[in-house]
């Protein structure tokens, strides 16, 4: 049997003097690249920058909407409506699409940043609000989001095809949610037990909850950090790990 | 003999909570909606409004980006590189087409806003990178632009399809530029007087300038302004001698 | 028996080319003027021109700091931490007051804007964040908040002086809330039933709830509404009624 | 003979994510910190880390306001009016006050940053705008400025007192000004020549110009940079260099 998988992560996401992240390291590592659209992190010189990476190492490229908070990366929730952002979104990802047009790629996927990701996965109007942005975009574009989420269900609902994603270095509950921040043992630091756990997902669609119970996972892409030099490190060990293990890393959209 | 001319005013300038022109009365009046891209003015939802104004009334969609200066208008000069301002006119034609898409429409033309107008118009290295932009997102997009200025031959070099404007209520110096703001007469407040002349332009390609020599002028376009309730009266003005007098309204796009 | 209260308007939001509500007008009727910090709305040049108008009728001028959003005017809800809070604060009081010292004036009084006052008014840790910024700042200014509110308590446990403010327009619950804004009589457009409500609570401190019942009203100032004409009529009219019943127009703070 | 001198750096430009700068570094090895005020670079939090820092290593605060541009790092000239320039100050200055007022400190001078110095060195009514704004904020305040410039000018026509700073590791022209960037050998990388030619400066108040000839300087103030580590290692050496050779290193402000 031969197994594949997608690797994404966020890139694109510095902003004028400041950088942030790894984009040279990290976008030859996967083949999804989540490129921030500006409103979060990004400017157009560092998305298309981002984008010519894309290009030049086969990455397929997803649009990384967030909410218009620069000063807080997109991390701080905002009492958005749902039509405020479906507008965002439509916008962001238009914006990223003209970018890549210059290097002559387009946005493939979509994959909502921060405590947009996090507020739609829980609540049904904001995730409506996202899918319907997708949809009227291009309804040929792929929602990457959390499986068993209000995202997933909004993206189907719409006629969407989604992907589900699996972070590799962060703890599971039993029932699927990630142990918060906020807890302990809620990443998983040890790089040997990650690339274990990593390649047991992606060969037997189980994880062991936090709770020692295993856990059934379907998921199309592993998400990979790279905000810092650890987690670039980590990055490749997971991808070194995939590849020997004879997995192949391949994007879920085109 | 019939004539015909395009009318193009700014619109969708509008932000959050601060209402901004008259959207409402001069979409019906004009054949081309330069709708503002978020960086000057505009916002996501009330660019979507003015796309869908437009789409009501069968006007043409031009986008209309400008300096990154929400808090001057994009009136203030900026020392963007040429790199910065390809980069971001590529971000704010695609955010601009995105929200078109929702709506069912499509950007057409590109028209540069305020100080990024007026400093590109002079500058052809500014203006050869707006060309660069607006054909790197498509090279059927027309360029919106003020006869004889760096703008329109940097479009013509880069294979653009170039349309030039007349601004009905600004005086011209013999040389064919404008009367700078900061000179007495820079306006032409009398409406009669305005509307005389716009006829006299659209059926003759001829007005007198300040110091009273006809002036020969090739444009495609009537810039409208409707920041103001005078405005929007002058702009219907405007509209109705030009139709009485058997000018046919139409847009230079598609 | 002579009555003397205070009357309190938001100021100084226009934003750049954008204008919003009537400084002119409204700052000669009030007593305090809560001046924008340039986050939710006001730049520094209206900011400047709105303190200017408070020295010239003698208004006392207070601080009104808001969430780091102009698209959406302060009003959407956003999940800054307690420490953000109180550092945006210390930023925007201390903004305001450098502009006032160029009017020879002083920032008097903080009122937190909109959606900031109203998550405040019911999170412990929130108001607590804004009484330790204030008091930080400069623990003899006042704090101008809801009658019941976190903000109250939080004010008070930090040795501040509190001030509470009766909203002129708006129906109350009778546990002394306000009807929201979701529901309908939310408001009240009555104009001659808001100037009666209002010399009555003045008088007697006593309103009727929404559901007819007399609610006992502990509070040292009326707030006003000036973004639109409607509104600076209404607080004309309010400030009219006052002088005329021999209620004398007095600021809380100096 | 005792010699002593000023250092200075620029700090608090770190901004939410997006670190910058090495604060806690440098902090300690400057007497002057020019704190960034959010417009260019630094938000509340971090400002506040900064102006900690600096009570907690005795350094003086001076207040480092820019052009409101944080995408661009307030590295771009723009076309503010001068009015604009000095609500912008008193905003910025008053904003970083209120910041170190939490922390038991004030400001103390202002240096103005990026864009905004180089355009006023040499633009007289720019000049004014920024003396203006410091004078009318606190006529006590020091301005810290280029020797020769017109922001020098200003700041002694308006009756402020103004610190002059010499750039460390910058090649000067024959006539005073400094090797534009643009050119080679503009910055001088040779760490031992830069400590040489800072005691030689210090002691003697002579560097030799670009093309060799001995050129008097006056100044009171050295900037240092601190933007990467090698700035930082060649800032702990002047440093030392200085120190070692006796010269004490003092603030130019209180």
């Amino acid at each position: 049997m031969q197994f594949s998988i997608d690797l994404n992560a966020d890139l694109g996401e510095s902003f004028g003097a400041y950088s942030y992240g790894a984009d040279e390291e990290l976008i030859p590592l996967v083949s999804s690249a989540n490129i921030a659209c500006g409103w979060h992190g990004g400017d157009p010189c560092c998305m298309r920058r981002a984008a010519a990476l894309a290009v030049k190492y086969g990455t397929v490229i997803g649009a990384h909407p967030g909410y218009p908070d620069i000063a807080g990366f997109g991390r701080r929730a905002m009492a958005l409506s749902p039509k405020e952002v479906t507008d965002a979104l439509l916008y962001q990802i238009g914006a990223l699409d003209g970018i890549c047009r210059a290097e002559g790629a387009r946005v493939s996927y979509v994959k909502p940043h921060g405590a947009l990701y996090n507020s739609a996965a829980k609540d049904p109007k904001l995730a409506a609000a996202i899918a319907e942005a997708v949809k009227l975009y291009d309804p040929s574009l792929v929602l990457l989001c959390p499986e068993g989420s209000e995202t997933a269900r909004a993206g189907k609902a719409a006629g969407l095809r989604i992907a589900r994603e699996f972070f590799a270095d962060r703890a599971y509950l039993s029932d699927g949610g990630l142990v918060p921040r906020s807890m302990a043992n809620a990443v998983i630091t040890d790089e040997d037990a990650v690339c274990e756990r990593v390649l047991k997902a992606v060969t037997e669609r189980t994880v062991l909850s936090v709770d020692g119970k295993p856990l059934k996972l379907d998921f199309d892409s592993i998400c990979l950090h790279g905000d810092n030099p650890k987690a670039v490190h980590l990055a490749n060990r997971i991808r070194s790990a995939l590849t020997e293990a004879g997995v192949s890393i391949e994007p879920f959209a085109e």
